[in-house]
């Protein structure tokens, strides 16, 4: 019999981003996997990315790369707003959002509303560098369904954060405009909100329905893009809903020590190629020509 | 026996980005699967993003996203130059860069060298809106190794595209401060040069090392960056070496029709976030405070 090469264990963690795209991490180890009472919790070491959350099976965020979306989710609305003193977190369990948050001074209050508390848990496990603003004396944690917590605010927040999943199962309403709707109540005359509004190459429609929603609430709506390696195809969107501020101003300089956003990257975010301008306006420039 | 359900057949292709990291697409089929003289050459036809081509293992272009690279190696260059007759197209024998490259009325002549033509016969018979302008009378094509054909001309070119598969193997060469000198010596005086080099989360160090290596040769070196979805992590990199003329300035106006390149994403293109100006100028911010 000839010699035999060792042989080693190949474990990968596979997200389905589409049912025909895939991305591959080579992981170390599987550090938990569990069912919460909402949704499926892995996390898992992996070489490429350092610790990796997973909820119902997306990546959520990274050790490597959560700068790029937390830093953006944060500083695009806290930046442009000439005063942010309330702030609400929707979602965001992990509290890589209220991290950026908290870096602003002028922030007296951070409301963290995250349905699942297991996430929360979770985070301050295995993801202390992501989750380290928690403790913070101007953090308040409410563990329970958004929808519900803002239904009950009025004239109260001065920055709104929608830091939500996927929209699937229980995250779905919060890409609704009825809620879109309660966030605007929510908020003060100056208050600017911030969602996640997943890519323009892998989910053209639901960017264009996102979009649709908040104008159809909003006085103004702004796209504002960037880049998030772990999440589909790179090239992620974060919509702005406001009521009369511009936050393609920006106001306040980036915090110190941001690796993605910068006075610069504020500025160009809001400037998109012109394939996503035809996705989120396609329609009425059709409509304009047709006249 | 129970009813089973039917099966069907599931054929993916997957590159290996990193060793840790790893990209699928569910494909339909296997249209093209042949060892050239210089490289594995395969081309599938993919459910996300159209037909595909792959050297050596990665991905050199998809139907849906070569538009993202193609028009900035492009239009970076030619909208900065004032006025840009003799274009040089190094690698890129699938002509997407030849097809934008020809979109500006200004230019007389371009000039592709490719070592592999049997890439440029692969790219006519699968990829026609891609290598459209191959046949153009205003395009010469070289299939020969480049280091050689760069060698021999001096003072020629107003722009030098080097559309180089990764530093491996044949390709490595393009990649060094020799090659750079030549391609220096190949450009007029108000010329300018541009290399993609790759991704700074997937390899930070050949892009310091691409950048530091032009830098040795070149009066000005810029670091310019864009999105393909794609390329390893989607966030991508391009290098422009210049004798004199500053690139961040455009010049010239895009092209009508394009998808991803534009007068804002010409500015904003050389606009880096923190940490990739940490990538690039560490060192030196290092040493600046040490003194």
């Amino acid at each position: 019999m000839g010699a035999m090469e060792r042989r080693v264990a190949d474990l990968w963690f596979t997200e389905y981003q589409t049912p025909n795209l895939r991305l591959g991490l080579r992981i170390r180890d599987v550090l938990l996997n569990k069912q919460s009472p909402y949704q499926h919790i892995l996390v898992v070491d992996t070489d490429q990315y350092g610790k990796v959350l997973v909820l119902d099976g997306a990546i959520q965020l990274t050790e490597n790369d959560e700068f790029c979306y937390h830093e953006m989710m944060a500083h695009l609305v806290l930046c442009a707003h000439p005063c942010p003193e309330r702030v609400l977190v929707i979602g965001g369990g992990d509290g890589g959002v209220v991290r950026e948050a908290i870096k602003h001074e002028a922030v007296k209050k951070v409301t963290l509303v995250d349905i699942d508390e297991d996430v929360i848990n979770t985070s301050r496990t295995f993801f202390p560098n992501v989750s380290c603003a928690l403790e913070d004396e101007r953090v308040e944690i409410k563990p329970m369904d958004a929808l519900l917590y803002v239904k009950e605010r009025f004239n109260e927040f001065d920055i709104v954060i929608i830091d939500s999943t996927d929209p699937v199962d229980f995250a779905s309403g919060l890409f609704e405009p009825e809620f879109y709707r309660d966030v605007h109540k929510a908020l003060k005359d100056n208050g600017l909100m911030i969602a996640q509004t997943e890519s323009p190459f892998a989910e053209p429609k639901l960017l264009s329905e996102a979009v649709k929603g908040l104008r159809s609430v909003f006085e103004n709506v702004y796209l504002a893009w960037g880049v998030v390696p772990t999440y589909p195809t790179g090239f992620w969107t974060y919509s702005v809903g406001s009521k009369n501020i511009d936050p393609r101003i920006q106001r306040r300089s980036a915090p110190k020590g941001t690796k993605y956003y910068s006075d610069d990257m504020h500025s160009l975010a809001f400037k998109l190629p012109p394939f996503v301008w035809e996705i989120i306006d396609g329609d009425n420039l059709k409509e304009a020509k047709a006249d």
